[in-house]
């Protein structure tokens, strides 16, 4: 390695299009840059000596082979939208694209997709409903995150706390590894015992054990009809009341919290109606198809028992406006200035000692915290609001991150529900693991990948490889 | 290691002892015979040093500390249910039980079970029915395996088809490394992606990797009602069709399969009125809970389009009945003469084929198989008959035995479902997944257990380890 873009068209430029044959080999450093970050905008991103984008398996053996037999570093690249810089590209290194691996076939009579890495959620999620099936995996990007990156970070979103995360839905994955070999993971079974559970240890890897070239995802039929309830809250720690309540006694399909920060900021752009006066809003779902709506009487009989201002089931078009109102919240919020994005996890309840822990870290350091959650599993937003106006105010807002990450750890919780370690929580990922875990991974990661090529920095210091 | 039973109190034991301070330790050949082997009766268990029965993650730490220094092989082991042969004592080892680590706590509000491995399913259901929550994962042998057995086996059941196996509900687990270690995986936190998945791959792992000490499971609200249809069909193709049918249109709660033999060995058990005519039984339910019943209407018309014989809603008492049928299959065929049990599993779509290839070895081989499955999920229970009154009869069993699992590779299938590769299987584990696969899972397997101490000769070879 160490051959970076400022050489131009190198040797090993020539070297890698030879070895490549037909693929896409970007070089220039103006066709390189949109490649060089993820949504997480690591500053550190360095300059790749290029970007390939392959269009099939074998084009992701031979980038593979290649970077092996150099010792080039290979950062493998979905659609750009992680949050943890996951995707973040190393100085000299090569950033494997898989936006054009976008082939897609439905079987309906297994109801299963077998998908190429490149094609978006939406896109699964659609070619699913064309034939009357529901792929459920919902994260907030849903419409521009691509398959592969979901499962490489093992991606949530808002009906997980009913329907599971991404990995409850990949039955098998192709992946090719650090040397450039092939290997089927799992395959169309709903029930396969054989083995390790490799399958299961590539799902959220984050590209440091292979790269995933085709997965095979189940598929359920399509989702019933679903009931929203809303609630009011004057104060957050009884609306974490209220979600603890709800999911410890039905099965919401959607469990969701914003604070008053996110709603008011979400009320400046659509001007929909909502409560700016509130402590915290709570919309939850519920598709349980039993007549009796016992479900729904339940989460409002909860919201009543936990003192809400105001609680209602909204009509179904009202209801959906609530459920975008949630899924605004963080380019609504992201509009008051750069967003620290966290994605912090705990016990559920812990929830309301996470809130009100998060507010007392805002105070302490000055910094506005806007709080939205995936409230129902315990998974949550905190959004730290930079302002460049305010010179010290960078460093502060970067303090408060870890802060909240280390309060989830003490509340038992998780640094990352959803998003992934990346290199963003790399530092923080031994606070909730510990050592011996982390050794015990380090040596995993050894196994599969010897010399360390594969999206080094992440999860794993770079220099944890012995190359 | 080396030092056999046979030197009945040797200075090893007395070492062990005192390594072992309060814990059990069974030395005595009658003693220990109860623990040499599980279902599988594999004739080669051999003859351990000891039996040990811990009764904390300290205990089982010890033994972990005692045997690493010494080198000394570790069987771990549940309730001794498990049909692959994965509890098999090893010449000289340690059987290492969990029988005695039998706690359990329950979180209502957060839903979840945290148990230590002993207690058996059946155990940790009721106690979770105690606070009206139900634990899902329903292998046929619920009242007698143990739940850390079930983890370590990935083990599934009935339910499944709709609910999920084990790893579904598996959130966190403690587990003690071959040099004694204790690691926490994961935890009580439904959404967690902080480092690689090593909680997924320990889950199935068959006491290779580690021992499970506790588990933090996931837990539902109380099962809902559910209702049964019944169908008798004159041809295991159409059955099988029906079956396909079912699965990818509607999401039943149980999707079961009887062939002829096993129907006629449930018959003459249970006299409750089977058709001994029928070449196949298939037992379906549906929990959804729309009243328009249209889960129930689907499955009756596609028994209908698929040439059922007759096809039936069952009044509650009836269908519990029929799922009892189901549930006394292998004990009743086991009445035939002493099984081989298969646990093949195929893409749905290859059912009707894994059926006929699975009546054509039959012949060939001229032993009988009677054919029960999960078939739902496409997971098959082929149960081979011994006849211990012809001489040549086991060779060709055994035959038989290796030619379903070739017959399930090649129609794309699993050679293991849900009962784990154990010792048995070891021998097509390579054929199904290859020699990368099994190459990279082995470097995994030598990462956490470099001297191979833990289940050796369980998934692999005894002799792949640098030990």
């Amino acid at each position: 390695m160490g051959s970076g873009a400022e050489h131009g068209e190198s040797e090993l430029h020539g070297a890698l299009r030879a070895a490549l044959g037909d693929v896409t080999v970007l070089a220039e450093p103006a066709a390189m840059e949109p490649y060089r970050r993820d949504r997480a905008l690591d500053p550190d991103a360095g300059v790749p000596l290029a970007v390939v984008l392959p269009e099939s398996t074998a084009d992701v053996q031979a980038v593979m082979r290649w970077a092996s037999a150099h010792g080039v570093p290979v950062t493998p690249r979905g659609s750009g939208t992680g949050l943890s810089g996951g995707a973040t590209a190393v100085e000299g290194g090569i950033v494997l694209g898989t936006e054009r691996m976008r082939a897609i076939r439905i079987d309906v009579d297994t109801r299963m997709a077998v998908v190429q890495p490149g094609l978006l959620n939406a896109e699964v999620k659609a070619a699913a409903a064309a034939h009357g099936l529901w792929y459920p995996p919902d994260p907030a990007s849903f419409e521009i995150c691509s398959i592969g990156g979901n499962a490489a970070t093992n991606a949530g979103g808002l009906c997980c706390v009913k329907y599971g995360v991404t990995a409850d839905y990949v039955l098998g994955a192709e992946v090719v590894l650090a040397d450039g070999r092939a290997v089927a993971l799992g395959g169309p079974r709903l029930k396969d015992v054989a083995g390790l559970s490799m399958l299961a240890l590539f799902v959220g890897s984050e590209g440091t054990l292979g790269v995933i070239t085709e997965l095979t995802l189940r598929l359920l039929p399509a989702p019933p009809p679903a009931r929203t309830v809303v609630a009011w809250f004057g104060s957050t720690e009884r609306a974490a009341g209220a979600v603890v309540a709800i999911a410890s006694r039905v099965r919401p399909s959607m469990l969701e919290y914003m604070d008053r920060l996110s709603v008011n900021a979400v009320e400046d752009v659509l001007g929909m109606g909502l409560r700016r006066d509130a402590a915290a809003l709570v919309v939850a779902r519920s598709d349980d198809q039993h007549p009796d709506g016992a479900e729904i009487a339940a989460m409002l009989r909860a919201f009543a028992d936990h003192g809400a201002l105001e609680a209602f089931e909204a009509e179904p078009a009202a209801g959906e406006r609530f459920a975008q109102a949630r899924r605004m919240a963080i380019p609504a919020v992201e509009r008051l200035g750069p967003l620290l994005m966290e994605d912090v996890g705990v016990p559920l309840p812990m929830l309301a000692d996470l809130i009100t822990g998060v507010e007392a870290i805002a105070a302490a350091r000055g910094v506005a915290i806007a709080f939205i959650a995936h409230a129902g599993d315990g998974n949550t937003h905190p959004l730290i609001v930079d302002d460049p106006g305010d010179p010290g105010h960078a460093a502060r807002a970067r303090l408060a991150y870890g802060e909240v990450m280390e309060l989830a750890i003490r509340l038992g919780g998780t640094i990352t529900g959803e998003h992934g370690v990346g290199r963003l929580k790399r530092p923080w990922l031994v606070d909730q693991i510990g050592e011996d875990l982390l050794g015990i991974s380090r040596r995993v990661k050894r196994a599969l990948d010897p010399d360390g090529i594969l999206n080094p920095g992440v999860i794993f210091e770079a220099d944890d490889g012995p190359a």
